[in-house]
């Protein structure tokens, strides 16, 4: 029945989408009202009237409070019932969902599991997206696909030489160095080296590099879905193998993944940089290749959820490139059936 | 599995939709065929040919017959097979379901249950859409929402406040005003007097009220869907508070919801006056007021039923505007278990 | 579960769909990926990659083998994975399945089944496609309607006066004509003469005749949905009656229907003639007709197809004009249940 874990934390949406009126997401196939209280914190409310059923976000803000547009009924911020038009007595029940959230470097983050257990140290460290020395132009990609497919995506980077030739990769080489993958706490760590290649186009456009380049990928990938990467090119013979960052283009990318529906999801991205981070032409250069590159991933992946909805007895055969997606796999799969157990041991 | 009280008059359509030609509307999850036979009485038949299915609406009418244009095999009036192309033979089961029907005031009336029991007196009373005193332009709405959310919206005008400022309402007071519900024949009453206010939008456009108004709705609203009121608004003062009709703007309003499928619904109105009868201009500018009003609900009503169609689970918590649509869902949920027991008590 | 006869070979294209590229179609609910292997040959895998389920229609031919463009799988002809990059290790089930193809006079064919028992020599005979004394312009349609409502149209001419009077019928006196129904090897033979009749309308554009003709309609239809007819058309009284093709127009139309779900087909066709072959004038002016008229069979059959869904239980009471469809009826349902008996008494 419920295909996803709840306990932690997802985003939900830029800080920049929840602003002065009020926003509908839905997430985990729950509909949800998003709106800035009178101090400017985030609220977050089922977007579903109490009464019949209408959407608050078709409402009216009201001194921090969220008035249903249908028939009048007005909810405070906690999802209390504070005013039924015609009447004194509040019905027991009149209330809707309000959800635990949080605001982090410009992410607003969502816990739609036990609100007890809604701890924002568990949120991961995003600081490139909030940090005034990294720049970037934020991202927003929906999906008519499963989550779990874009967390495989980014879990493998072995495709980025087949996918995105003419954009981030540049060589299918990418495909035969082998990474380091190995657990992290909660989720899975990658290490990839790309030794003595040729630049990809995505760098041309904002370097020059007089010969090869060496490429680094590391990155963590924690549940629910969120990659936190750090990245980068430098001049080949600039320091020692795979010793780091000797005049080097660095970005700090992060990314998001958070289901919609079963088979829809919500797709969160920034790459933020170190290097000239006043230049706006270069940060809508990057952000255009970043879109045509993730506009790629995303006609694959809705081309891979269809087949795999056409035809879904049949098997997928595993290769070594998949073990960041298999460990992840299994590390969600835990944590979905720990939390479905009769007796959750996660109550600690 | 029948969710349709269907021993009862629906609206099938405005009279002019029935023209000269085949006209197909689905009703209660059926699709019919709806044309005028030789004495332009109007013809309801399953618009699926007993053949091989086609649509009896993309067929041909000969004489006030309807021959199918697939095979060539020909209808009479009452569904019966007249002629089949090279053969002489009529099979047994030949034949199509005709509906009784019945014409008044401009609205096309069908029978969706037992013939036997099609009494063309228990059609609802809707005079003001014949009567050559009042005047009206006819409106049609299609709706992606089940017709019972749109019984709920005309059961309980405190929502005009709110969906409608600018258009029918004009003030959120309309939701403090307590009207008197109480069970009609058939269906319920509803009695609403607001005292001391100011005008709606809708009505300053078609009159000038130097100051303050008194405004009333007085409907039934009877099943299976249809809506029969007496509104007006008058200067406050013009008679005693809940006085009556001096120098008011009078509205007879006819409205009806039939079903089209369990989540798409029919929605027939009319607003006929009885003031200033032969001006055209005050004619197109009511109705382009009560489209934009009907509008506004539309929005509303399908936002609400996808919200409830998102979350089949959660609950409706009453209020006591809610007085009328309870009734009215009482009265409907009574009619069809009366129905579908297995010896009807309706065998009178 | 499975509805449909595989063991037989399905039209998949037109030889010219499968060109350079790589070619997608679903067939029987598969699909299936095209292309010409190094030697011309058409080969057909399921366009599904084993390793996770990328379209391999969007992969790259690299000398007659095709690789997946999400991670880099290649895969041979034949179906067998060939390389993994970065990995020596083929882990076994690294494969997708091969369909047996033939191409024969400009269609391609593809056998569903048993690919042991995939012999060529079952394929319908369809020479005038490929004959250089026959000139035609080639059809594709898709249709949102099951393969058997196409094929009972193909079965069923009477309906040609009724669903194409200003196209391929002319007259509704068709339905009046008596064909010859008989079982023909795999299928059904019809033969119908029309005598002493007006010309279709698709007649007289390419040919003049002074006064009445006779035309003829001789075909056969076999499984599992595969028209190959002879017809023509020719003045009355230029032979005996029923006598045969005196300075007639003659076509040997050739037309397949091939399921792509339950519920959407592929119909190609193609009517080729063997007059003035080398005006292209005529070739266009009898496709643009027969364009047409195939629309009007289009509109028919799917509306009578969305009508069979809305009312799945309503019974088809059968005509003597339907003989030809229920033999063919008959004969795929005997196919299919002795293709999904226990212990098949096909395995001859």
């Amino acid at each position: 029945m419920n295909m996803f874990v709840r306990n932690c934390w997802y985003v939900a949406a830029w800080s920049h989408e929840v602003a002065q009126g009020l926003f509908s997401r839905t997430i985990l196939d729950e509909p949800i009202c998003f709106f800035r209280g009178q101090d400017g914190e985030v609220v977050a409310l089922a977007d579903r009237c109490a009464h019949r059923g209408a959407p608050l976000s078709m409402g009216r803000l009201e001194a921090g409070a969220l008035r249903c547009m249908y028939h009048g009924v007005k909810f405070a911020p906690d999802g209390k019932c504070i005013e039924i038009p015609g009447q004194d007595r509040i019905p027991t029940g009149m209330c809707v969902r309000s959800y635990p959230v949080a605001e982090r470097n410009r992410w607003v983050w969502i816990w739609m599991g036990d609100p007890a257990r809604a701890d924002p140290s568990l949120i991961p460290d995003t600081w490139s997206l909030g940090s005034p020395q990294w720049a970037y132009k934020p991202g927003y990609y929906h999906y008519d696909a499963p989550h779990m497919l874009i967390c495989d995506n980014l879990l493998d980077f072995s495709h980025i030489g087949y996918v995105h030739p003419t954009t981030l990769g540049g060589t299918e080489n990418i495909a035969l160095s082998k990474p380091v993958v190995k657990p992290a706490d909660n989720g899975v760590r990658v290490e990839r080296w790309l030794l003595n290649e040729v630049p990809a186009p995505f760098h041309t456009k904002v370097a020059s590099f007089a010969g090869r380049v060496d490429r680094w990928h590391f990155y963590e990938f924690v549940a629910p879905g969120v990659l936190i990467m750090h990245s980068g090119v430098q001049a080949t013979g600039t320091g020692a193998p795979q010793g780091r960052y000797h005049d080097a283009l660095e970005f700090r990318s992060c990314q998001a993944v958070t289901p919609e529906t079963t088979g829809t999801s919500h797709y969160f991205y920034a790459v933020p940089r170190n290097f000239a981070i006043e230049d706006e032409q270069i940060t809508e250069t990057i952000f255009a290749d970043v879109v045509a590159a993730f506009e790629e991933d995303r006609v694959m992946i809705e081309a891979q959820a269809r087949r795999l909805a056409a035809c879904p007895d049949a098997p997928m055969v595993a290769i070594g490139a998949d073990a960041g997606l298999m460990q992840f796999r299994r590390l969600l799969a835990a944590r979905l059936q720990q939390e479905q157990a009769p007796v959750s041991a996660a109550n600690a």
